[in-house]
């Protein structure tokens, strides 16, 4: 089967490897729906991922697509069924999956592989993290809960009283995903601000209420008055941080969502004086995703406007290469069997 | 009369100055007890802080005296009347001052020069900031009243609940305070880090329950298990922040108290992983220096330990040299009448 396949840096290739069995407890899927990730960008741009990617490793890993192969004790799945599965999938036995942080699970099993015709799911996905997707809900759009897992979790781990103002800055996949999480929670006006015009539109349709181009206009200056700020960094770029240290209004609260994977400096002075607070988050708990799902299933999101190409796996390569245009590309869906 | 003057980077000169007046609303208060600080430590060493102390300027602010003159209107204070004053006073009428967040006032007013003979203070602080000290309780102790503020403004701040296991890194003045200040609100056990044994020693006596010398082990690895950490960082350098965020548990929460005037670099993917939380933290409110105060005249904090020189004004500038020595010293008391 064709498949992608990371070697470092900027160095995806296309390959013939061989389709994978199903073993006991897990299951092989038939990828109908892969999407492109921010993070999957970053990886790419440097070739690896300190935590869960090392190159020579397959690459992509929000999917869904149809069970073809069901391995030895599996109840859940048969074949034919549509699911969507996730990358990862928490121990539920340490201290955190015992506190529903699954997300800061001490033993995450990580799975990869999405951008090929086929993928196997081990046991533990298989059980714990393999949904099956409603009727009616097109392959792509369950791809897409992943991504809008993320931003569900931010908000939630935030957990925003009703005297905070929303301010997602960055409108990548995250900042969309966050916009739309904090329009299904009814926090509002949700301010939004990104540079590209392109980004700023898809902001509101995901639900934001005033959008800013910071070239034009202070972000903060659009905030409810009087009310806290609550700020999403959706960026994770190195000088970001230091910009909102710079920027923000005092007692504001930072949520990082955006994944910086380089070093970055700060000014601790400026977090003092405004007695700032910071919030890192990290994925989304089990119980986050398959409300995600259902979300989508309802169409309580515009998924559709997500995603801006559909490719077969031959244009991987030049999607990533593609994907850094913010103007031209949002999510990218990969279809294998194109 | 005499008074310490900082004109830049380690030149703190000892110069006779004339003898201030006072004004409408304001008081003249001849200095009993000043007390050194690790903030004064820091800008001492650099010549200056940022916002607020360009020099030439009076040094010292944290100081205990009795009124010697008295302005026009003002009705609170007579001549001989026992007095704390603060360094700085909220203006009241702001966005933070009527959310009782005086510690972020937009318009805060800062008074310094307490290592003199005698201090003028201005209108506001003696409205605001000013208090009377209480029968019995020495200068020395009242003295210490700011620094314990910013202790219990710290906890206030972190606002712990029942399930967080306190960590206390750096057992300077600040951290001491800190100690303090959970041990008053009994939150319990208090692990507290310091390569110092004096400094040891001292949060002992502060009512820390176990310390840790971190060059003989990690202060992580004493953390009640099954509790969520809560790290109060009272160091403030570089450097410490991303040793924190390598080290400490998964979803800690570090309250960062120390104050670190120099930029610093942070990964933040280890605070991604982790799902750390930040807060940073700035002084006080008037009602948490006022209660601080309470504190020291009810015998609650063993202040008198922290205390460990007494000088002359004469002697002010070679303190200051001494300082940076834990063995030595915690708080070094200025009498100016010596």
């Amino acid at each position: 089967m064709t498949a992608a396949v990371l070697y470092g840096k900027e160095d995806l290739r296309i390959e013939q490897v061989p389709v994978p069995s199903a073993g006991p407890g897990e299951i092989v899927v038939s990828v109908a729906a892969a999407l492109t990730c921010g993070t999957d960008l970053k990886v790419y741009r440097r070739g690896y991922h300190a935590k869960m990617l090392k190159p020579p490793i397959p690459f992509g890993h929000e999917l869904a697509g149809t069970v073809v192969e069901v391995g030895k004790g599996v109840r859940k799945f048969r074949v034919a069924d549509r699911v969507v599965a996730l990358n990862s999938a928490p121990c539920d036995a340490c201290y955190y999956c015992r506190h529903n942080q699954q997300n800061l699970c001490d033993d995450l099993l990580f799975n990869n592989g999405a951008y090929a015709e086929y993928i196997r799911i081990p046991a533990r996905i298989v059980e714990k993290d393999t949904l099956h997707v409603p009727d009616g809900v097109p392959f792509e759009h369950a791809a897409l809960t992943e991504p809008l897992a993320v931003g569900v979790h931010a908000v939630e781990k935030a957990a925003l009283k009703g005297d905070e103002a929303p301010l997602v800055v960055g409108c990548g996949p995250v900042g969309l995903a966050v916009i739309a999480a904090l329009r299904l929670k009814g926090i509002r006006p949700i301010v939004a601000a990104d540079f590209s015009p392109k980004r700023r539109e898809l902001a509101v349709k995901m639900g934001a209420d005033v959008v800013v181009n910071p070239a034009q206009g202070s972000p903060y200056a659009k905030l409810e008055p009087g009310k806290r700020a609550a700020i999403f960094e959706c960026v994770g770029v190195p000088g970001v941080l230091q910009q909102m240290f710079e920027q923000v209004p005092r007692d504001a609260r930072v949520v990082v969502v955006g994944v910086c994977m380089e070093p970055d400096t700060i000014e601790p002075m400026f977090g003092i004086v405004k007695e700032l607070s910071l919030q890192f988050v990290l994925g989304y708990t089990p119980e986050e995703f398959a409300r995600s799902l259902h979300l989508l299933a309802d169409g309580k999101v515009d998924a559709p406007s997500l995603i801006t190409g559909k490719i077969g796996l031959a244009d991987v390569k030049g999607a990533f290469e593609e994907l850094g245009n913010p103007e031209r590309h949002t999510k990218i869906l990969v279809e294998p069997w194109r």
